[in-house]
């Protein structure tokens, strides 16, 4: 993640404060403030821009920032606080107290506060929230005879109990409960008044619904809502930092990787009212486009409204544009303030506002959430407009969010064709199909059963985060680009459609109707994240614009400003980064995709699948069969021409790129039959009785196939099998070489523990190579290879000197390094690995990124050791971690020369790998 | 192996030999050498024992050595010999040639060879040996004169023409034929003088042979047997070398584990001869019995014959006593040779000695290899005699031949009841049934089956080492205590009566008859090593006089000779070591057993295997299939008064010694029914239905179950697994400690390699401890225990200092640790594994021998950073490593606190850890 941290800002902190014994709470507003934009850490994302906007001017609210050293303190002390803390919150009110000119708890002008969450990064809504605090029974009409309106000081103190009561005391809906019970109190209200919505509510009305909401509490929570406003702000104080630890914070850190121990602050701010009537407001925006990257300002606003409204979703907001007549200096003030924010933290910002009586507050700013396209066109985008430069263009894009440019869109035809059932607001682009399912719960399920689910909701809220997880795309009917679901798609690239107003959705009877077609659980429907088109029915998809351009040279996709921005990303990584970037391709076809995106090479060509092609397979399974060497040579030369010519092809295919080719792995009973039938047919085949073969798929059978007779053990007792490959590869090279084309040959020995091992199999390659040379009368110069070894179990690595004495490369296979490292197989691991995730055991899935902790301390041992037997050797990795880009940039660190991955990984590995570089320019 | 270095013997050289660039050839005879006893590395143990016999003044026939450098040299370079090597041959030839007062090739006074290998360690018949060389057409002549004897002239030649032209021209029997051909051309020529044995062949008939010999060589290979003595000498040194690699030689250091890279050195030595008429003879003996230990002087000799005459067992040799008849003086100075010798080298020593015409020549000494009884009483008797320090006896015994003091015996009633149908010459002690096989290839097969086989032979030979391996006993019944089949048994510790003339045996009918009796091949045959007596049919065995001793207390077994020094023994070898010795015990029984042979607590109590007794499996069923965590619950609940009652027996009988028991490992799936019978049946029983519980195996199934959900991986998912195991040992602990026996409970989590793994296990254990005390109004001093770890996984070595933060002891399983290490599967590596010991990719089985260049650089990490994170870190090891001598050697220099083992291993253990201190105190 980018942050705006400066260093002329933090320059300019009194060194006397820092200097100061342990400090935990920093005041802001009124131009000035006590923190800056560079200390998240200790601030939070929320606090530490509210001091920065305070330092440079803006309008923000004053207030004081609990830091997150208070949560740590709180949670390693048995959620007690630090000694001096209720002194520095008595002093930080005072400073707030004096800038706003209002006195918390005063009858005459009374401040009232929010108290609001704020960690690190941010995690919109997973914590708690309290507004409008500091009101009890007398203050309620200081308020009303301050402001002179009693409708909105009984409003405000409604607002107040019912989140009060809620948050901190924990009275809620209870199980059981289908609504919520303030919400109950507030429709009997309105019935009764014979009124619609909230604000038809009169000063009587709210009075009768705040002394129910009062006895309510009293008779859940067992005591009476607190009047002291001190005792308030305590409570909700000690909410916030308990929210930090509520389940869906956990889920939320767990998915993005937020460690515990960070903490959250707690902002205490002067409260601004967006509520009191036609010449206020609130609103959220963007200063560009979040989920197109487009630079237009763009937000939503409610005339009359506090915060949460709009990003709640319940009333549907208007567009930022329409604020130009309803609040037009406001507006302008605003345009002005997007301009500033912009330029002075050099990305796209996030911003909340309120306008109370025709005076605009800044409540909040931060580097706006983007999706992948967006991410990708606002930083090419600002350094054209010379914002920031490649290199930060480079930086601050989240390597993995490439994935969604390469991500299949509708196929155009078939949309055209398509019974068009609706449109919404485009909130997170790319095409999804899927099932109808309307409760995360239900697609949670239906994902874990392997379907591809579209959860569609009125509105969402974090309670669907998990459903959201499991769905291919989101669909809401309400709420606009900043409700949850919009937010939420930009954070994870989901696809997601949001306020399509067309749709009826009926939960009880688990439908949703549109333009006359209904549809019910379980139904296809399709959404269109990048137009906003709702379809009935599964769509075909078709290859993305990126891919279009890349791999089939689509005129239309190469102009468009999506692919030429890609282009231009990936132009500038190739120039940042150090680490080379090789593909794991088995076939022709995959190697010229994978050098369309960029690859330098083969890292990994896994001869095992080209067994299976055809009825070469029976080949292979005579080879297994065979009672003695003799048989087995002769089926093993059935092999060769078939080898020979997929080696042919792959080395055209490269075009003089080196090919790191991989013996066979695999434990032999893989190729065998299993079945009875399949047994008996093959028995057939090569005239043997069907027990024979049973009898030998049973002599093969492993306990533990991973562990087994594999690998370099496969060529060691079955010499022929590697002198067949390593003739396949020789014969292959010779004639390739003869049409002109070079080649480069890195024959790898896999599964090496023991150097003689790797010894005994590199002399019968060299002693091929010299066969196959003589052959063709050729000299050593004219047949160039280099035979090296996979690095993948443990003792490889603890003995990687002794192997380099002979090995001339090394390419790690971080999958099985992993299993074996760990203990772990990746196959067996599902029953307990989520556990181990809740359990913070680990913090990522150690399959997708290298355990850095435990098997990068093997990789490292391997490079140190393997480099001090030879000074330049060759060092790739080629498991699955080549293409996850945490796990590219630790190879760089730990100074490999190349990494290798799947071929439509290469952008996002070639991201990640500027990245890592780009810091070590930094440095 | 103990060697009988002297600092004195080696600062007596002149040092500027030593400066003197590559010396190749050493001299030695005339009691004086170049060499010395300590140089075995160099001049191979015959060649460095020569030497030191010479210096001390004893009668040595002169000669020179070819190091073993010049045998690395050869190998190392295509097979050819250093530059200067032809000159320090001349040069030591003519020293020989001085002091012997003859000349090579000389045909007046002519000097007969005899050219024999001689490696570090002894490879006793591998490798090849050429006597009488330089005997051509005229030499032999000169012989004749010189000697006055041309009978013994004419069989000198005929000797050396069938040894030169077997070993070093390579004509034998050849494949088809059955008997070799020189001694089909001998036979002929005693049947037609009409005489029985070779020595009564004339003079004309032994011209005859030879004429008929040279003509077979010249025929077969192709080129005249070489008349010139050099090209002779030449040939047989070569010859030597290239045997150093042959077949038999490769098998027996693989065996015994010496490298290749040592090579043999070649001894030139002057010929005496024992076959010159009455008054010369030939014998080897050793200084004390090599089979039981008595003192007592031990050998054999034969009247007129050559030294192999002996060795090869086709003439019975008399007992070295008569000598005293045959050869009084030549008796009388033997007896004072073996006091010189046993004072010099403080050992018992295997020698060699000729008498020429009345001269006692000394060929050579050896310290003797002997069984394992007789190496402790040996070593126990030197203390006493003062010959050497109780640390050297401790030092020289193999820890591994303890295994023979605590193998079966015979059952004393049953022995008596048994068909005894012959005795022969115990040569091996020990009890061994088995069925009768007559061929090794056929004895190998048969074991490999399962069978236990008694190898049963006329006598064997080098060819049959494979067969000897793999029978549990040798039966011949030619050859003395000096043949091959006894001294191959001392060596391996096998059981093995010798020269039992009662038998007859009939290789072509595949029979063998004594005292009446006919048993075939494959009928079961008994031998006492111990006494020689030999049975028809299966004997049931007893325990051990040690055995007996230790475990049963019985007081005639107290009393034996050999489990006094045996006693002796183990109280020197507790005094010595350092490491401490704990046992691998699941009962009270093994307990009893363990803390009988001297184990100071348990190091593994593995509490599954109690799961599998009476009826509880049951229960651990209805855990496994329990569908959710209540009835799970329920089912655990009903374990825990099992394992309750299991772990106060173990306390009982531990009587305050502390108790490392290791939680719950194996996946859940070993305790199911994996049969359609036994699923149904247990359906019956839990009231399910079948296919629910095959629907469970099947969920449960792995790929690879060593790498899945096991280990402390289950105390996580299903933590009142944990919560059980914890409760009944801290319950069964109150009430052991309630009795007034102390208890020192180690708790064991398995399979960690995450920290956090081990401290939510330790959180559990903790805190059922302290309800624990709560129930039983304790203090925590009043119930005190450990909780640890087993590092076994390589991610647990990699971060053993997260690890020891939390963690209070370590035990490594190094079991697993190897299998993880090494990526190789125990139960899957027989396909590979003995062909990798073939391949020398590895020396020993890395499951049986601490894979040390490997696996114990990961044992070394974990001890280092274990220590790091906390100074006093309790560590042990509880793999089957914990009972292997070179394994517990490398845990002692990895500075581990204790192994645990076996019971019956702990003495083995014991002796092993006692050297490896003795190593530090001598450094």
């Amino acid at each position: 993640m980018a942050t705006s941290k400066k260093k002329s800002a933090s320059s300019k902190r009194p060194a006397a404060k820092r200097r100061a014994g342990k400090k935990y709470v920093y005041n802001f507003g009124g131009k000035t403030s006590e923190g800056d934009g560079s200390q998240k850490a200790l601030l939070g994302g929320k606090g530490a821009n509210l001091a920065e906007m305070s330092r440079i001017g803006l309008p923000v609210p004053a207030g004081f920032t609990l830091s997150t050293e208070v949560c740590t303190y709180f949670y390693d002390h048995g959620k007690k606080y630090p000694a001096t803390l209720t002194k520095e919150i008595d002093a930080a009110l005072a400073a707030t107290e004096k800038v706003m000119g209002k006195k918390f708890g005063d009858l005459k002008n009374p401040l009232l506060l929010s108290v609001r969450s704020g960690a690190r990064e941010s995690m919109p809504g997973m914590m708690d929230t309290i507004l409008n605090l500091g009101i009890n029974d007398e203050v309620v009409e200081a308020l009303a005879k301050k402001t002179g309106n009693p409708k909105f000081a009984w409003d405000s103190y409604r607002r107040f109990l019912q989140m009060y009561g809620s948050v901190v005391m924990g009275v809620e809906a209870e199980a059981g409960e289908h609504h919520d019970p303030y919400e109950v109190i507030l429709d009997a209200a309105k019935e009764k008044a014979g009124v619609k919505i909230d604000s038809g509510l009169k000063v009587e009305d709210l009075q009768e619904v705040v002394a129910k909401f009062k006895a309510l509490i009293k008779k859940r929570a067992g005591r009476d809502f607190p009047q002291e406003p001190r005792a308030q702000l305590e409570g909700a104080i000690g909410a916030v930092f308990i929210s930090w630890n509520n389940d869906r914070a956990k889920v939320y850190r767990r998915k993005y990787h937020i460690p515990a121990s960070w903490g959250t602050a707690v902002n205490v701010q002067a409260m601004v009212f967006g509520n009191t009537g036609k010449t206020s407001g609130t609103g959220v925006a963007f200063t560009r486009d979040p989920a197109t990257g487009e630079n237009v300002f763009y937000g939503e606003y409610l005339i009359d409204a506090q915060g949460e409204d709009v990003v709640a979703g319940v009333r549907t907001p208007k567009p930022i544009i329409k604020m130009a007549k309803d609040l037009p200096a406001s507006h302008k003030e605003l345009l002005k303030v997007r301009k500033v924010l912009e330029k002075h933290f050099r990305d796209v910002q996030d911003i909340e506002f309120t306008v109370e009586e025709g005076k605009l507050w800044m409540l909040q700013t931060r580097n706006g959430k983007r999706t992948g396209f967006a991410a990708v066109h606002i930083a090419v985008d600002m350094v054209k407009e010379k914002l920031i430069k490649p290199e930060e263009a480079v930086a601050r894009i989240p390597a993995e969010d490439l994935d969604q440019l390469l991500a299949p869109i509708f196929d155009s035809t078939a949309e055209k064709k398509a019974k068009r059932i609706g449109k919404g607001l485009p909130a997170g682009p790319g095409a999804a199909s899927g099932r109808i399912f309307f409760h995360a719960e239900d697609a949670v399920k239906a994902a874990a059963k392997g379907d591809k689910v579209v959860l569609t909701r009125v509105e969402t809220s974090p309670e669907d985060l998990r459903g959201m997880i499991a769905a291919e795309g989101i669909l809401t009917s309400r709420g606009g680009v900043s409700s949850h679901a919009a937010l939420v798609a930009r954070q994870m690239g989901k696809i997601c459609v949001c306020g399509a107003s067309d749709l009826e959705i009926d939960y009880n009877k688990k439908t949703v109707t549109a333009n006359g077609v209904k549809l019910k659980e379980g139904d296809y429907i399709s959404v269109n994240g990048t137009s906003g088109a709702i379809y009935a029915g599964q769509l075909k998809t078709a290859d993305s614009e990126v891919i279009q351009a890349v791999l089939e040279g689509n005129k239309k996709a190469l102009k468009s400003p999506t692919y030429k921005k890609y282009a231009q990303l990936i132009t500038w990584a190739d120039k940042f980064r150090k680490l080379g970037i090789r593909t794991n391709s088995d076939s022709p076809e995959q190697v010229r995709n994978a050098i369309a995106f960029g690859a330098e090479g083969i890292g990994l060509c896994r001869t095992e699948h080209m067994f299976f092609e055809g009825n070469r397979i029976d080949a292979v399974r005579e080879m297994i069969l065979a009672d003695n060497e003799e048989d087995r040579r002769k089926a093993v030369k059935k092999l060769l021409p078939f080898q020979k010519k997929d080696f042919i092809g792959i080395f055209e295919a490269l075009d003089g790129r080196p090919a790191t080719i991989r013996l066979l792995d695999p434990p032999l009973h893989e190729f065998l039959p299993h079945t009875k039938e399949q047994q008996k047919e093959l028995a057939k085949k090569l005239k043997l009785k069907p027990s024979d073969i049973h009898r030998r798929v049973e002599e093969l059978h492993e306990f533990n196939p991973m562990l087994g007779h594999r690998g370099c053990r496969l060529g060691i007792v079955y010499t022929e099998i590697t002198e067949m490959q390593a003739r396949a590869i020789f014969e292959a090279a010779v004639e390739v070489q003869k049409k002109g084309i070079k080649v480069h040959p890195e024959v790898m020995v896999p599964l090496v523990g023991f150097a003689k091992e790797f010894e005994l199999q590199k002399e019968i390659i060299d002693k091929v190579a010299a066969e196959v040379r003589k052959e063709n009368k050729l000299r050593a110069t004219q047949l160039k290879y280099q035979v090296g070894t996979m690095i993948e179990i443990p003792r490889a690595c603890l003995t990687a000197d002794e192997i380099a004495k002979s090995a001339e490369f090394f390419s790690f296979g971080t999958n099985d390094l992993t299993q074996t490292g760990l203990g772990m197989s990746r196959d067996d691991s599902a029953g307990f690995l989520p556990h181990y995730e809740e359990e913070d055991i680990i913090t990522t899935n150690p399959f997708a990124t290298l355990d850095q902790g435990g098997i990068g301390k093997l990789v490292e041992m391997g490079v140190k050791l393997g480099r001090k037997a030879r000074k330049d050797l060759k060092i790739g990795i080629c498991g699955e971690h080549g293409g996850d880009p945490k796990s590219v940039q630790f190879f760089h660190r730990a100074g490999l020369n190349y990494v290798s991955c799947s071929p439509f990984r290469i952008p996002i590995a070639k991201l990640a790998a500027a990245q890592e570089a780009l810091k070590d320019k930094a440095k």
